[in-house]
């Protein structure tokens, strides 16, 4: 008799010391401002991977080839952002610090500050390839210089002109999309058309990927907290994944599931196909 | 402190007599014959614009550089058809006659018939480019003459052959696609591809856009009271509104969002872009 | 022609001078442990409240007999509890120093300790009246002492012992309800009973009277963060406002609604009415 | 082999000629003021009737014992409040010609007009049952004389005073519940509690009895229109059904289920019930 | 920093070997004739557990007093009813040789034929108390039986007449309230008012509680198979447990919780209170 | 006056005898691993049928000029698989020896080996054309050789080699994949781009259609068990029927749907087109 009570992400039954790569979930959406619920990507996933197979057929590889250790959730404080993003900077460090690989599940996208800060002090060359719906590069938002609206430019804050390449932007003030343009980063609007020569260029670079999975059209991809319409498809995503797999990914994160907005189960079968890829891209 | 009770489409809160284009709802769905509740569409694309920026990347253009008044829901009698078609009428009349154009929030298609008729009194040469799924080119529907199912038809005994152009129509009787091919009306299954030449065609012309959300494909726009899969995918819908955009459109409407089919609140954000887009080109 | 894009609560478009009571949303849940989407109450029942009549078959008043400003809801900063909770108290502050009583729509639990605290500067012998299904007695919650899991606490520091009733509270830590029955609070386990004898008991003093709406059972209010099976139904709701409506309240909140949990719309609906009777004790 | 594709409601499969009692749908919501979609219940309830059974442990009978048709749901015009209500009349009068009973489905409530017409005219002396949550005694609803908000207005219109007996209302202007205490109807706030007198009196007069099935509490009844907190619950209901077996019941309906506002399928299940109880009594 | 990925029950994290008594589920639902998805509620409750505190005021005692294992979903063949229920039954007798109470968790009402078959065989004058809406005494359902509808018949087979308790039944042929009613079971209609009684009866024997949730309301519990309006409220439930407290249970089931049928995720907070207050009386 | 209350699929009404193609339903979902209840798809796409036109703009044909019988559901045993297959064969049967052409509307995969079986013993030489997301060629699944997931394996036990062309796949185990390319099956994964090429080289040979609906992307049909991203969109699926409209095709079904998961209708008004497209090409 075979029992089952414990969800890790399929495949990925290693342990923290065996794994090369260690995924984990920030159930964290306190910024959120339109559409709370992220916070419970994380089980959702876990659980609903079980109707996924191990094996891509895009990428011909078997996540049962990889050391992947899912190590669940961080128990973050409900209402104290400053607290949770140092506890996922904490935990990215100790995954880090044992020369093993983060792929975190947020949360909303103002978790993956604390991820790529521990990167950045490892790999001071760091370059990000963002992609997103949105622009995500306010100074603040009501005030709050911390917040999934200003995360890309936290990031920047650290990194600096010509290190960040945003694909997918589709919404933003007249503002954001002006001060990217001024060369502060590669702005791509829309869709990922460029992707194939950005990867030319930084081939050579530790790369962090964070996938704001609202990058995807709502039509494929409604549960999350701000659905744009006229993102890009399935597709496009997994070949944007397949163009990237050959680059040096040291860090990655998939943020803004939102499932209780996705009363069909989709936009999580779809957040756990992103996810297997991602993990075998690492 | 800022507090908000209002709720006008986000970045429409020019008064009447301020405002070049003046939005309003109908919100009428009495003879919609699958799932009613277009009715409900005004208040919820208000309530939820703010999701939206008012700036848009495709267009280039801001609201808050327009002069637009949202004016909120007519105030319609339920079940008397005909009353509620001469509220709109009236009203429409009254945006016209103070040198404004009307944008309309439907409500089902039939109350596109009012403004229609508004606009066709001062322009009696208007041309009428309709994007739906749907011929709605009967005589009558059910022994009625007046039903969302014949509209197109009662816009043809007003001006005729040859002024009114369809796009995306892919059901109706065989009998209504013969009728339109015998050169009633131009009518384009399936998609837009023809729109481009039909815009150099009618560039001098004053025009009414009439947009049923329909045409979209249900994917993205399930929120309609009858879904036709195999509809347009919301960029095809962006490119449209771009093609049109340079044109002399004297009024428009968006019709047919019936929010209460829209579990997670995607058919509506598609609304309220393609709203965003209309307003930016009258 | 009538048109509307107002959202008042009906029946409440007195002006805040002109108004005796004013009601204001706090759209603010950024510690919900659970389900979050409080947030969205305000609005929901504004437009809602249409479907209500003014007139109470219970109390046999009418709300166009009283005067109330719906002054809508306050922007709060997402992600900044201290923010968020000095903006509550400084207006409900401004609405008590003009000599009106304050209704509060949560948000969160949490919310209520800003106008307690505001209306206990100005009613030293402040009695509270608490309806729910969780004692929120904690001393704090995963390290955070301002939760929605410790309001009731917070109030008591200020409060002291013998000033707070609790009613149908069926969820908490063994330990809560032994801290309570030493005295500290008046808890009533499971429903409103000895309701009456408490009204008798404090019918001189000054009352605020805070509902989190989960005191009701989820199978008439499952729109909640936290729906806790064995609640009172609404009628026992009713009658308790029933009996509240001669003591001399001087504040009053409604709190959890969260209507993306809501699918059928009943919980707003209740939330409606809910408030409609307190309005009128008002 | 057996197929089925025939969805009469259960144990109803009788041929007209042959039935005393004619079950027939009147897919009509035109006026409906709130949330529409009546129209669909005929169907829904006789999908769904299929997990019923067509014993009742309640009245201890069985619906194979009856001779019941099910003969469908009319076809009704979209649009035309006066032309469905004719369709009504005709289809009733046919079945009362017969010298059989008819049990009406809603659609709105508007639609009983026309049966009870049908049935006055036979029964001079008809006196009327009238279970809901709204008075529904307007004069008339937004300028129209016809409405579900009117409804037993125009029954009284035709039978007069001490005729129709109103349980369980709880909404309506406070103008139509002084003119119902004036001694035009006999109105029972919130439940059924004097039914039991009622009978008595009425014992040997002819009766109609309809039944709004938003006098349910919206915990059991969500799927309707405009659903009330503090209705009665299914017990209470079934009492009521009970109590009535003994009368001389020459006709009844059962209105306003709009099945897509239940997502849960409860609702339905619940009109199938009260159909059978009713059926059992005619 | 504390991590979660292991979903147990909550308080229920003893190992087996530790444990006193041992929940696991048995996700089968391959006879449902209605609407399926029982399969899913071992992981929902595990899942949905962390909403519910360990401590119940109505019994005051808390979870973490008692000595449960939560060993996981048993992993059943899908299509194949005869291997899933003798590996149901090869669990069972597994719990019970090692001197620990068994508490199942379905799936369909069918698995617990294969609970109480290991049972009887330690206990052969053991007791069941049947909480249902309905009798489950078919001696076949389409020719099948084992099924849902048959298991309590099946039951009987072993037991014989005189040892079977059933409350809460409101559904059901008329020949299985007959067969019942001629001393073969001991039937209580609708509710559990003659518990009290029954559980003197019994107070010296080996008892097995199967509990279809299915007896509760669909007010309160709609995410189930065959919803039956008319069911006791969840007070009446927690009762009933509460009298059964005293009783010398040897083994328990739960059953029939569909949580793809609960869109607000009240029935499952219903059935997690359910299992804690069982498991509580084991 | 007219009634209805016999749901056939629009525009099939002829009688069995009078019929050249004969639809029905078979509502078994038993060995589903996923989520179950494509068992309810046979009664909703016939009642949903009514949103559609008989008149197929692609095809430029009309369902009215062919005649089709739509015989209903089949009656199968809950929870008996072999059973139910042995039914679904003699049915098929049954429609084959009358010279009739069988169009199945599913259930779960797993029905398509009764009709496959039976339209094989009439034509030796059949050839199978399958649209899936799944390779579906497992030897067993859990133990089990009759399964949805082997379907198309237990259709190559009895057609052999180069018989079975399979469209759309995108998720399988490694093995099966590896075993389809070993020369077994024709496997096209992700999508149809080389349907043209395979139409041409088999359309002399009698073939068999069998459409799981999982094949197109979930963002137009998330109403199926196992949605995979990815997909086909529906005009890709409309392309491939107008590709084969012109095969001798003997026989097809139409699985998967499970209209539970379907919250706004659309993945049954995709699959009532695509049986329209169906019926049109037999």
């Amino acid at each position: 008799m075979e029992l089952f009570n414990s969800y890790s992400f399929i495949g990925c039954e290693h342990s923290f010391d065996d794994a090369d790569v260690v995924m984990f979930g920030a159930p964290f959406d306190g910024t959120c401002s339109f559409r709370p619920g992220s916070r419970f990507a994380g089980y959702r996933v876990r659980v609903e991977s079980y109707g996924l197979e191990t094996y891509s057929p895009y990428l011909d590889k078997d996540l049962l080839d990889k050391k992947v250790c899912d190590s669940g959730d961080l128990e973050l404080p409900f209402g104290n952002k400053n607290r949770a993003l140092d506890i996922i900077y904490e935990y990215s460090k100790q995954i880090i610090d044992a020369n093993k690989k983060p792929l975190m599940i947020g949360g909303e996208h103002l978790v993956s500050i604390s991820t790529i800060k521990a990167l950045y002090e490892k790999y001071p060359d760091l370059v990000i390839l963002h992609f997103d719906a949105h622009t995500d590069l306010r100074e603040d938002y009501m005030g709050e210089p911390l917040s999934h609206a200003t995360v890309i430019k936290r990031a920047w804050d650290l990194l600096g002109d010509n290190r960040i390449y945003q694909f997918g932007i589709r919404s933003g003030l007249k503002k954001e999309f002006d001060w990217a343009n001024e060369g502060h980063t590669y702005l791509n609007k829309f869709d990922t058309s460029t992707l194939k020569d950005v990867v030319q260029k930084i081939k050579d670079k530790p790369v962090y990927v964070t996938i704001d999975l609202d990058i995807l059209d709502p039509s494929i991809f409604p549960g999350t907290g701000t659905p744009e319409p006229g993102g890009i498809d399935f597709k496009e995503m997994i070949e944007a994944i397949e163009l990237m797999s050959n680059l040096k990914i040291v860090g990655a994160d998939v943020v803004e599931l939102a499932p209780d907005y996705d009363p069909t189960g989709v936009s999580t079968a779809v957040a756990c196909k992103v996810i297997r890829e991602m993990l075998l891209c690492l």
